[in-house]
């Protein structure tokens, strides 16, 4: 009833012409036109957005969000299915042409996890979450139990030693302490890289299984009060989460580089190399203390210690571990949404993502991204309804089993790339959409002046001032190392600018830009948020710590919004290659001088320099041509033809053979660190054959990237003579 | 037995010519002459330190360090009186001229100390510390229980509020949470600066009492094993120590600036401005934890948080203690020991000291400096009895009640200061002896390369090369932030030479330097040393961690013995004021730098920058001159005078009215900060009245510092012109 009266109010606001432009003359922009619009059609876009940030209502999010996080809706369960069919009928119900489409994945649900230490004493571990008495939603009996994704089954007792983070450098301080961690179970903290990392390092060092706990002083007490008082980790919190090595390639494990369709081609779970064949067993920070403080040995290094009250050693004697780890492999189908609204158009399109699977109830990640494109949707819904039509096709992805290795956007991306190719102007994600008051955005280079402009146009919910005024004053602000956030903060900007990093691994823009080479972007509100992939991260949590006025829930549909509406109705889209060709040349840079540090021959480094240069070259040619109006005033087909060469300039990157070690990867600038997390490798090819100190990949490599940066250049040169400047 | 055969065999190797001249020829030194002495000299000098080094015996030292803390001896005890004793003794024995000088001071022992929560529940804390079973030590009945000294007896009911470290800094953080600590009891933890700065700044806040406990962070379980597993502080340890305010003048609190004899004019207790008005307890970590775990308002800054498993708040509310304190202050006598070594002239003296008293068993503070001194004087009397004789006088000083605010030796300087400015050459310190393998030392510039060559002539107990060269290479890799180390580590030094920090407060020099004007150093090895000022300071600890071997005692008796022979025996007196005359550039541009920031007319600070430029060109001038032999090959009775005047720069830099406030302080160059803990503030005056932003004082304080740097010029001409060159 409420929620009714409230939508009804809305659309009231937007048909009402007068009190519109009262709205949007108070509101009108002082600095001339939008990116990619005529001056006319500014004014028309204005009228537009101002239409649109009108509509997304807190109230309306919060309870899609109490709907969505009331019960668990892990993939391949039913609660999933429930929660797919229930995103259709909304989109539907706005107006959208939504679809499910389903895949067969190998996929497994843990029947049972066992962990002991069987010396010096024995205790039993892996101790689950304990209930919240005024939070009901924690005693359901349906949530999963704390468990890995994608680990083999199996038993396995050895003596444990501790790692820390598990990263490439600690495992050199180890090597320096002289100790092994062959036929020991490691255990490791979580943070710094991607758990599938951590995994495929101790399997490389010969590693009998994994063990990793979360430590207090990375999202625990060290960090801030523990849920129920505060929005950290409690002692009892597990995050769950995926050691299948995405790293390698996401998706389904059986199908690499195709859909996972019933009839598809299938490798064995024993050919597949982006699976793990150690167990790996996540532990919360009660248990992670009670293996730690057994541990005897070396005292470790004094960035090692964590926040646990004692000192922590290397282990490696005394203290024996005993993991027996049952999983149940089965095909399971899980099923994606795809909702289309179709504009007069229907060969570009629009593209915006966020997954709907959870670990438990997901409120933060992902169902605080589901509820804000849900209200993106509306509002859309309703602008249709008041008589706009998009110029463009946007569409609306809500994708199934992110959490298990980007699988639902992985295999739609795999099964659609043709036409994705063909189509797509760019695709937007949100996952965390909302776990506190700062925004944070990821995006190809060519994408953040536009991502930064649409925050410019919308207001903060508490300072008054816009949502980018506030980004910016927090980032000046911010210490170097932020935690507890699901995703790494931008690196700092030196300009004084919002920092937007680079498109790393961790979310649905993956498959999108780096399989497929379609221009993305990646935004959300980050904080306080101790509970990631806990059961913990629920409803209350949200009402009580993450947004509880879920005033950035709407203000985060309205950037999406923003961002969508510009994309859409653009003439010129709105693309930066000066951007994008500035930051491949500092890289090129920086991977000329780590070739001269490793004496390779300067002869061999400089036809990659002087691609560099020449993309910069004609990079400044079309931004000359575009802010001198190129391609406002040519004829529609000349128009059209030269949006879609600026929409396929990531495409040109790619390397069709892809990476060295992992073909799946084709972008050449780009692609999840093969050891370094969650974070981007820039010029993946050339840097990681220098981090291996192979000569040959590195000339390869170069190769493939100095042609891709030609192939990049030619189009630019081609948008440059299109555009009549 | 074994320690009278030991001693015999030094005896042997020192008196047999033949062997010594075959160890002389192996170590003879490359780079010419000692400095200060003509080549001639320098041989001869060679040597009689090859024979001296030849001599310090771990096992001579250890035993001296086993009887020295066989029993607690705190001053004011009987404990502390017999070792004064067995010292003069010792020294005797030796064939030094050593008398005990007493003095009467107002000192307190604590009747009683009770500490307990009364909210949010009752719990009575003050928990004192377990003795350790291998260490039979601890269970001495004699040890004091956890307090401070110079507190007032107390009885006071407050809630707590948590202020970090208690520094200027915090209390800035804490005004801008908004919490106020008027009529509240503050919870620091001990680190960052002096505890006595602590309770000012507490007292200064309008706090009515203090509680400082030991987080684990700083010298306990985060720093590494506790003791007796290792050697940082267990959950029970307590740091005790003095909140005397020495920072405004040290030594007995009734007597400020003249000696406590019987005799002397005393102010009353009430009258005495380095007593603070409100009592402070030390407690251990446990009982911190106690305290903290239960303090409710506001969550602390992240870089407040320490090592204790909770999330620290700032408290103010729920959390109140109730403190009682009863103390039996009265007149108590101290024990000095004074022991001379009478040279061919007794006009000139070389004075080296360290305190004898000490919390507990003090087996590293102060007692591995006492035993070094004793092993340095027993080879100084095998020296004699082998037919040496020293030119200048030797006067080895043994302090009482150091502990409680330098006092035996502020008592002695104030009573000798005259004599001690016409004979004094320089004052050696050492306190912490041995913590540990590593190098620390803190001089006046002049003395610092000083500290430094002496340093290359001993070689290090453990990797065969010199204690200079393990002290560079150490420090090269030494973190910014060393913890558990009693006294600050230097200032890292980007010429990559060896740290030597300016002299700050704590420990004996301070009187000798601040009050008098005589060029002092302090040296010592420092290490993982958690158990300072607790029970656990003892000979178990010494033996198991901090010097097992006790040759890290052996070696730092060569170094103090080198250095006190080269100022014995040199021509001319090694000091070095181009070294100096340019750290006070620095120091006065720095002053310059901040007087124009806050607006102060250039012209002002015109008459200081001449100054030091006028010093920097005397200081030239003279270096030359001596660095061309000047001074070697004059006439006795100027080489006298010039010796004389290079000793007694300080007393020209001495500025009669003292400092600012606390006119006991008369260095115009360095004096403890006020405000800044252990560290040294340099240019005092000025500096001072920066940080106050109080202009007219930083005119007076400059216009003292510009006369006391010409009086130094001026000084440093004549030397200039008896040098000959």
């Amino acid at each position: 009833m409420n929620r009714t009266f409230r939508r009804g109010v809305s659309v009231a606001i937007v048909s009402g012409g007068a009190l519109l432009m009262g709205a949007i003359s108070h509101g009108a922009r002082e600095r001339g036109t939008i990116h990619g619009f005529t001056s006319g059609r500014t004014a028309e876009e204005e009228i537009l957005e101002q239409k649109f940030r009108s509509i997304p209502d807190p109230g309306h999010v919060e309870a899609d969000l109490r709907h969505l996080t009331s019960e668990p809706h892990l993939a391949g369960t039913e609660g999933s299915k429930r929660v797919a069919e229930w995103l259709q009928a909304q989109y539907q119900s706005y107006g959208f042409d939504a679809q499910i489409v389903s895949y067969s994945v190998w996929l497994a649900q843990p029947k049972q996890v066992k962990l002991e230490l069987v010396a010096p004493q024995k205790q039993s571990l892996a101790t689950q979450e304990e209930p919240i008495p005024e939070d009901k939603d924690t005693y359901d009996k349906r949530a999963v139990i704390g468990f890995n994704a994608y680990v083999p089954s199996a038993d396995v007792t050895a003596p444990v030693v501790y790692v820390n983070y598990g990263t490439v450098e600690d495992y050199r301080i180890l090597q320096s302490l002289g100790v092994s961690v062959e036929g020991k179970i490691v255990l490791a903290r979580y943070g710094r890289c991607y758990r599938g990392i951590k995994t495929k390092l101790a399997e490389e060092h010969k590693a009998v299984g994994v063990i990793i706990y979360s430590d207090p002083s990375d999202d625990g007490y060290d960090a801030g009060d523990m849920f129920p008082r505060g929005p950290w980790r409690p002692m009892s919190g597990i995050q769950r989460g995926s050691v299948e090595y995405t790293q390698i390639y996401p998706g389904d494990p059986l199908t690499p580089g195709v859909a996972a369709t019933p009839d598809a081609k299938r490798i064995t779970p024993a050919e597949a190399p982006n699976l793990s064949r150690i167990p790996t067993l996540p532990i919360n920070p009660q248990d992670g203390a009670a293996i730690l403080s057994k541990l005897d040995g070396a005292h470790v290094p004094r960035n090692w210690q964590g926040g646990l009250p004692f000192t922590y050693h290397v282990g490696g004697g005394t203290a024996v571990a005993h993991m027996t780890i049952a999983m149940d492999y089965q095909q399971r189908p899980i099923y994606d949404v795809i909702a289309k609204l179709h504009g007069t158009s229907d060969d570009e399109w629009v593209v915006l993502g966020n997954h709907h699977d959870a670990w438990v109830f997901g409120a933060v990640d992902p169902s605080s991204g589901t509820a804000t494109m849900l209200e993106t949707a509306r509002a859309l819904g309703d602008l249709v309804r008041s008589g706009w039509k998009p110029k463009r096709t946007i569409v609306m992805c809500e994708w199934d089993a992110e959490e298990e290795g980007l699988i639902g956007s992985t295999e739609w991306v795999e099964q659609n790339r043709d036409e994705l190719q063909a189509k797509a102007v760019a695709y937007i994600n949100t996952d965390v959409g909302v776990a506190g008051p700062n925004l944070s955005a990821s995006a190809v280079p060519s994408l953040k002046e536009f991502v930064r402009d649409a925050t410019r146009d919308v207001p903060n919910p508490q300072s008054g001032s816009s949502v980018y005024e506030t980004w910016r004053a927090h980032e000046a602000h911010a210490t170097v190392e932020e935690l507890g956030s699901a995703r790494p903060t931008g690196q700092s900007d030196s300009s004084g600018e919002t920092p937007i990093s680079a498109l790393g691994a961790g979310s649905d823009f993956c498959p999108f830009l780096d399989f497929a080479g379609i221009p993305s972007a990646d935004v959300g509100f980050v904080g306080d948020y101790g509970v990631y992939h806990s059961l913990y991260d629920d409803f209350y949590w949200m009402k009580k710590f993450g947004d509880p006025e879920f005033k950035y829930h709407a203000a985060l549909a309205k950037v999406l919004g923003t961002m969508t509406l510009r994309l859409d109705e653009a003439d010129v889209l709105p693309f930066d290659y000066g951007a994008y060709a500035g930051e491949i040349s500092r890289a090129v840079q920086e991977v000329q001088k780590r070739a001269t540090e490793q004496g390779i021959n300067a002869a061999e480094v400089k036809p990659l320099v002087e691609a560099a240069g020449q993309l910069s070259e004609s990079a400044a040619k079309l931004s000359h041509a575009l802010q001198s109006g190129g391609g406002l005033s040519i004829d529609p087909a000349a128009q059209t033809k030269m949006n879609r060469d600026l929409a396929t300039i990531d495409q040109a990157l790619l390397d069709p053979d892809g990476l060295h070690g992992r073909t799946w990867y084709k972008h050449t600038i780009y692609a999840p660190g093969s050891y370094a997390g969650y974070s981007a490798e820039v010029l993946p090819g050339p840097s990681e054959a220098l981090d291996r100190k192979d000569a040959v990949a590195f000339e390869a490599e170069s190769k493939s990237l100095t042609a891709a940066l030609h192939r990049a250049s030619a189009k630019l040169d081609e948008i440059t003579k299109l555009s009549g400047k």
